[in-house]
């Protein structure tokens, strides 16, 4: 497409220079299919090469860095995102079609500097690095940053998971690592407001230049030479599937850490008794949480499991008013609206039935009308795998179990989801089966839900956003949740009978914060190695 | 090779059942070249299914054990090793050739059953775990087991890193998982007396029969099938790089995480103060440290470092001397003497000169004479990858180079590896090079000493016998270390407003041990949640 705008600059090693891009691209606006006005580059392995060298300089200057000064630079930063939130909102409106009020403005924008503020507070403190003490033997550990990261942000989250901004830039730079930020190319513009500010904020903190870069878009092979780079110290992805399991076998192949999270249907268990207390309630809840968004949000329940019965009956069609009154959202893109029929129509061809006539709005924007499909357990666990495609986007399966050994049957051929959740009745009566369902779904899942939808995903430190693959790369580590998303980008480094003067201070005698946790002879505690 | 004896039938399902083996091997004396009476199966694939499915049933039952249970197994086990602790040493003498005192017997031995102890300890305590409680959010977390995991042992410890008995194995089942065991093909009849022991020991702690299970040995290509088998849970591999490899290939593939512990030349800096200060006493520290068992350990210092200088000259010259002098010892296979003189002829290839001439002792027994090349840093460098060839065995490369600068370069292009050592004047004159160089190496290694030759591997809960890819699959987690080795066999397992008494008792109010370190609201703490 011709245009006449000039293509913006990429950040590499602190400035904003033109890029040698091989091509470029424009955002689109959902609301109306018609791209934006600003061009942005594709980048050539050159770039890449200029980018990895900045971060290798940069990484090495930071690892001498008191944690302070990263933590200055988060806060400062955040209290630039502050002051630009209104410019910001509004660009992330334009290309996402996310609502500025409440969505991008008042909950978005306010958790994406919250965590930037948390990882400050976590950076400073240094209880992540898990600092373990053996006075005996004279033997210490500690996590230390594992090097320059690359992070790839989603589409759906322009603010609080942007690859320059978000959650893993913020868990990467806490640690002290360098980022190379990938935009999502549906939202550069947001993207590149947010790049603004961070090089702002590295220059006040006086950082080095290469600790925080942007690059638009890389060709996919240009992306897997990227996360597979000797000078690559890990990568945080989240996006699709496909694109994502390149990125691993690239990343693997070179011995190279990568935290995926990828896909997740978020299967919801409504038990009878649940059903029977507060169905209308729970068919709210559930109305909610699946359309909220457009229902472009990795934990969407994409997955309803419930046992034949009257109530059942009753609430599905509770449910189809619901998404029948309820409005249309607009999604993110035309390769959303495109995925989410194609997952319809393979669900259809597993024999999945609509259980509401949709009205396909006709329109410019992208958008499909509020899906819910309807399966018997047996239709499912004749095609499990077609099953389990994930309709990203106003869409679930309700599956109906004959009862609860049929239900087991299906959860048991779940592959691994982000979460899982169960409704049971606030008295006994629906403990047998819970207690049948929960451990077959509990291996299933990384977070398990007890009467609540799984789309609130607090920034806490107990949370688990991450689960069994192939909904994340690995089941270990969670992409939400703040320390707790700091050790993927890490390494453990042992000092076994290093001089005194010579170890980091988080594992000298003296505990440098006074604060920091550390596990010294096998009891946590903020106290110094006591004097023998 | 023609036998008249039975094959020795494998562990599955907790029943010592013939093989239905595709063909069977046996072990050879490694001091006599000859092989052993015992003939031992190579299993077909029909054989890991029933293991597996036995290990998959065992793990639905395991899972909703106390670890009590478990911790009881393991200490049981332990006794039982010890009290057959002449007829296990005698017969791991016989099929590795290390002596039975003081290694086997009276060190690897004792270390062994220290092992199942400290990880029963572990277990029953649970703080492993990392529990970590936001009571404001009414979210909570711990590691969980992860599921079967696959042991595949190493040549180089018949008992400490046993696949059924050694590190791995300890962790795998403290963290709550059953194992299916892989034996070193070098030692079967070892494996086998320890699998006795531990069938029994199942069986007096009532854990299921499919906890603890054993085949001896698999082809290539049902190995790589099993680590990505949906019933396993993980894989703990220590062995060759080749091996390694192929299996992480496998396993990577299907989104299973293993952990593998792979060569390592765990460079040795010796700076020009150390040298002036106590020469003949590093180097009486460095030969034993690499004749040691022969040298074959994976921490063996394969690579020594020095500035050029007279001191260094003569340390040298007293290496020589040293290794002359020194008995040669055995070595565990006919396999390790063809790569360790494979090993020889590439560094010799890549420019390195013998600086002894090397009698090779001509005997039936399997031995290569003690070895010491040396290189200057120019050659190093002009062929960096080559001269790492690991040299597994007794045999060490000797880097001078002219400068500080040089030596930092030659540590700048250094694969990962587990450790790294730097010896320097206990005055101030060598301080400089230390800050120049410890960087470089710090990045490098997974665990960095000072003064100390890497050798001795302390069970710490501070050890990191682990460091960047290739040396390890991942920095991030260490192979030796109770608690710090549990981690890497399980899953993170985050419970959302679930209701309090579906909560694993680790996750309650109560402290269910009173003793178990939990982080609650960001305080590590062995109190109970308080009351509100």
């Amino acid at each position: 497409m011709a245009t006449t705008t000039q293509t913006q600059p990429v950040l590499v090693a602190g400035r904003w220079q033109d890029s040698d891009c091989s091509s470029t691209f424009h955002a689109t606006n959902p609301n109306t299919g018609q791209p934006l006005d600003d061009s942005y580059p594709v980048s050539t392995w050159g770039e890449c090469e200029r980018a990895l060298n900045a971060a290798a300089e940069a990484f090495a200057v930071m690892r001498g860095l008191p944690s302070d000064r990263i933590a200055r630079f988060l806060e400062n930063y955040a209290e630039r995102i502050d002051a630009r939130a209104e410019e910001i909102a509004a660009c992330a409106h334009l290309e996402t079609a996310l609502p500025v009020s409440p969505r991008l403005q008042d909950v978005e924008l306010p958790r994406t500097t919250g965590q930037l503020r948390q990882a400050a507070a976590a950076a400073r403190e240094g209880s992540w690095r898990q600092a373990t003490i053996d006075t005996g033997a004279n033997i210490r550990s500690c996590l230390a940053p594992i090097g320059p990261v690359a992070v790839f942000g989603p589409n759906n989250f322009p603010l609080a998971f942007n690859s320059i901004a978000g959650g893993d830039f913020a868990a990467a730079i806490a640690a002290g690592n360098p980022v190379i930020a990938k935009a999502n190319t549906s939202h550069p513009g947001t993207t590149r407001l947010l790049a603004e500010e961070a090089a702002q904020a590295i220059e006040a903190a006086e950082l080095p230049m290469g600790t925080v870069q942007l690059l638009y878009r890389l060709s996919h092979k240009d992306g897997e030479r990227l996360v597979a780079d000797p000078r690559i110290g890990g990568t945080g992805y989240t996006g699709s599937q496909s694109a994502g399991l390149k990125l691993k076998a690239a990343a693997d192949a070179a011995g190279k850490p990568i935290y995926l999270e990828l896909s997740s249907i978020n299967p919801v268990v409504l038990l009878p008794g649940a059903l029977q207390e507060r169905g209308p309630q729970i068919a709210e809840e559930f109305t909610t949480s699946c359309l909220m968004g457009t229902g472009q949000f990795c934990t969407n329940p994409g997955l309803v499991l419930l046992l034949a019965g009257s109530d059942t009956e009753a609430w599905i069609a509770d449910v189809v008013n619901r998404f029948n009154a309820a409005p249309v959202g607009t999604l993110l893109s035309a390769g959303v609206q495109r995925s989410l029929l194609a997952a319809i129509e393979s669900l259809e061809q597993a024999g999945a039935q609509h259980v509401m006539s949709p009205s396909a709005p006709e329109e410019d924007r992208f958008c499909v009308a509020n899906t819910a499909l309807w399966a018997t357990a047996q239709q499912f666990l004749a095609k499990p795998e077609q099953m389990q495609t994930e309709a990203f986007g106003n869409a679930s399966l309700l599956v109906v179990a004959r009862d609860v050994d049929e239900a087991e049957q299906v959860l048991a051929c779940l592959e691994g989801n982000l979460t899982g959740a169960v409704y049971s009745s606030t008295t006994d009566t629906d403990n047998d089966a819970y207690s049948q369902l929960e451990p077959v779904l509990r291996q299933r899942v990384g977070r398990l839900l007890n009467d609540k939808m799984p789309t609130g995903v607090a920034v806490s430190p107990a949370m688990n956003h991450g689960g069994p693959y192939p909904a994340t790369g690995s089941a270990q580590f969670t992409a939400v949740g703040i320390p707790a998303a700091l050790p993927r980008f890490s390494a453990l480094h042992c000092y076994d009978n290093v001089r005194p003067h010579r170890l980091p201070p988080l594992l000298q005698d003296t505990n440098p914060t006074g604060q920091t946790w550390r596990s010294i002879d096998g009891e946590w505690t903020q106290r110094d190695v006591a004097a023998k």
